[in-house]
């Protein structure tokens, strides 16, 4: 017999600005919000039976309408209201998932900014009845060392090409991502710290592959914030090329490189309590 | 105690074009190939040892090198053999994951081709000792059509401002992957018939929904190949949305749209077999 | 003394979709929209007066009022209509510049469609009181041939590495545009025969460089269609670069390449008659 | 008769880093180089002769290769000494265009580094035998202000459904390009300090429109920086549009937007001096 399996449907890419004022600064704040439903949709499917689908618009319109009270403080706190909206009005909703991107602005005045470039905090609430769960990250996170990075002893098979290095360029685009356990007072403050951590631990580590950074990154943050249960890091690496010099008889000694985008290593890891 | 959870690596984005030479015609092909090895890596993380570790740029050179005598018919016959060479070689890899993409080109003369879009033809294969799991699907199969469809008797709430219609733009930038039982004899005459079915079935297809127009694709390509066991199908609602020219005295009788990319409705659904 | 030089304002990327209901079949056309006003808008620059302003919103509003009445047949005849507009009922307005790129679907049944891919036809229509130019065009035209393309007897100096080779991959994202002379009773049918003239010219060219295929692409342009005065022709060099196999005890006989997007050649001409 | 017109040819999208070791810390550039050649290359296209021709590949390790000796200080330096080279090497070049941009990092330690966002710093040299043009200037530039914003007084026809406001936010993706008089002393000084004058006056200007507020930044800088002959600048309008909460029985006083990419009005000007 054929019948639906999973299924889930929502709205994504919803941009939404706010201007929140204060005495004698405005706060500029930017978020990219997507909301996924799952519940008792299988009629909708089979039959065509809409009187239970609540429409992507309307979920759009509540996001917008739901900013002006509830987006005040953090993306974790707006997502898991919107969240939690869907499910306590919906009765077919089991389940509603909130992603919130926030981009980041830097106030040069109090009431100019400059973009803070690519790097996004990130948030997923997903809520029912049973659980709420609340993943926080970054992503577009793009960092670089120009040195205290190796890589050696590894296998050589007949397809082997790559040279040693003890010393060679380390970038990556990284996107993190924790789970938190518990309620946790401020989202934001905590995610500036973790941050702050993540990149200390990056620059300061004497890096043997990208494997051991990214597991350092992971384990410092695990180490230092008791409200995180596990993070998940994903660095994809960015490879800078040695240009060949030689072959014009100049020597290459660590100077000049190829940044390349394609193809890149992809080295993705979680670290996690027990 | 801090320890390390799940973790992959491997090669992104490897771009491969291959020409295939017939007596009386080339046949050009373009993939993409992205190789994830999972198996013994701890001490990797841990230590930074990196004996266990095949480089990244050491499986990028495998695929070039093994696509001269294995990349001679479908992309999941190439994947498969990628697969098993990892794993087989390496005694520390458990399981190896091998997704490709590829370029559609049209022949235009023996020799000379046009692009065939964006769409992609993909497949991505799981290999371990117990099982292989082999995933095939198209991405970016961007198809629309002006009538046929409607969308009405869906809740109302407060934030409810869309209007019911029985007669509206149904676009979407489809991607379906469904699931392979046991062996297949020629996996690209298959591709051909599935993707000839799921397009058959959305033009044909009187819409009251988005789910209803995908579950009915899925259920007739469950129908029709015995081969697949499920299909998932991701359908996002590229919204053409009516201008409203009644502001300016004139009537729309569905005839001029503002053609948005976001926000965009996102439907996504698995059908099974049970 | 510092003043304004050159200057003008307009709306980009006003996204159009409609459909002509024809008695057997809809026709879906896709289209977006840039219009760019110069004119006499000194004091808005220097004195922030706006009473000279047709804001950019109204310009938007304007092609999508329009386009029931005016878009029916060829972009052309919609950008001259267009751009007529805006001189024609704003005096300070001395010249109006439209720009429409038409996105290619394919009609599968009488009102189901696909993507026809990433190759937009173009047209630029420039108005003023003393002069009418129109330019049409494609753009990302992806085309490729596997042989009958060289690349030898160049110079070497210093820093050449590159080798001489009579059999090569030549693929680019072709981009033309051509000037018409006078009026032009179909454009659309115009625009179809000079495109399939490049794609012949393309294929069946013996190519000893890319400058010597750019040119007979135009010649042929230019000797068969006396309506066009002169095209222009961009043809960034997609390289394919052989894949070193020997390194591996393997030969490679122009059969495996790695596809690179950055960097490219890029090869730029006009040609004109005199 | 038909015959070559304007034509040129070169390599694009060089992506090149480099370490520059100072002894306290490093110093990581990394820049995407584009070089154009015009001279006498009319029978590379009339007659397939290469014999002119120095090929794209060459060009791209030439640019690796001088940036060992010549990448050490501003990107103009650099961009100067390749178009130099260009033309002094190869008799039948006559003219050689450079366009460098450089990516931002912020330094966090001694050796490790952050993005420094989107922003991009940009040099373009035109060099021949009579003159030596250099536009410097800066892309993506994302600023935005949330008040000190308005539009009003506009032209009203009947197409017009803008309303008029005193405060609105103004957000743009401003590119500027300014033309050096003469020879600099300090290149990557002045770019610092042109860069500021133009975010301290969109911040602190009391903007009537986009218009106004593009000839206020150009003029301060033609004011303040002597060596600049005349700026353009390009700002595309980024909309936030007022979400209509009063649908819903709420109130919108500027606090909650939807952030829009398409459409967009764009503004572009030239400051001079006469």
């Amino acid at each position: 017999m054929i019948k639906l399996g999973e299924n889930s449907y929502g709205k994504n890419a919803v941009q939404l600005s706010k201007i929140i004022r204060h005495p004698d600064h405005h706060e500029f704040r930017q978020i990219t919000v997507n909301v996924s439903l799952k519940g008792d949709f299988e009629t909708a499917h089979t039959l065509g039976d809409n009187t239970k689908i609540l429409p992507t618009d309307t979920q759009k319109n509540t996001v917008y309408a739901l900013a002006k009270e509830h987006f005040t403080t953090s993306i974790e706190a707006f997502a898991l209201h919107l969240a939690e909206h869907f499910v306590h009005t919906q009765q077919q909703v089991a389940t509603a998932t909130v992603e919130i991107a926030e981009t980041a602005w830097s106030r040069i005045t109090p009431h100019a900014y400059i973009s803070g470039g690519a790097e996004k905090r990130t948030t997923q609430v997903i809520y029912n009845a049973a659980t709420t769960t609340i993943t926080s990250g970054i992503t577009d996170l793009l960092i670089l060392k120009t040195t205290d990075s190796g890589f050696e002893h590894f296998i050589k098979d007949p397809y082997t090409t790559l040279k040693e290095t003890s010393d060679r360029i380390f970038a990556t685009q990284c996107e993190a991502s924790w789970i938190y356990k518990g309620a946790i007072k401020d989202y934001s403050v905590l995610f500036d710290n973790i941050r702050a951590t993540l990149l200390a631990t990056f620059a300061g580590h004497n890096s043997l592959s990208v494997q051991q950074t990214l597991f350092a990154m992971g384990e410092a943050v695990l180490e230092t914030y008791p409200a995180v249960k596990e993070i998940t890091l994903k660095m994809p690496n960015k490879h800078h090329v040695l240009f060949n010099l030689e072959q014009f008889g100049m020597s290459n000694q660590n100077e000049v490189f190829i940044a390349t985008d394609e193809p890149y290593g992809y080295i993705v890891g979680t670290v996690i309590r027990e």
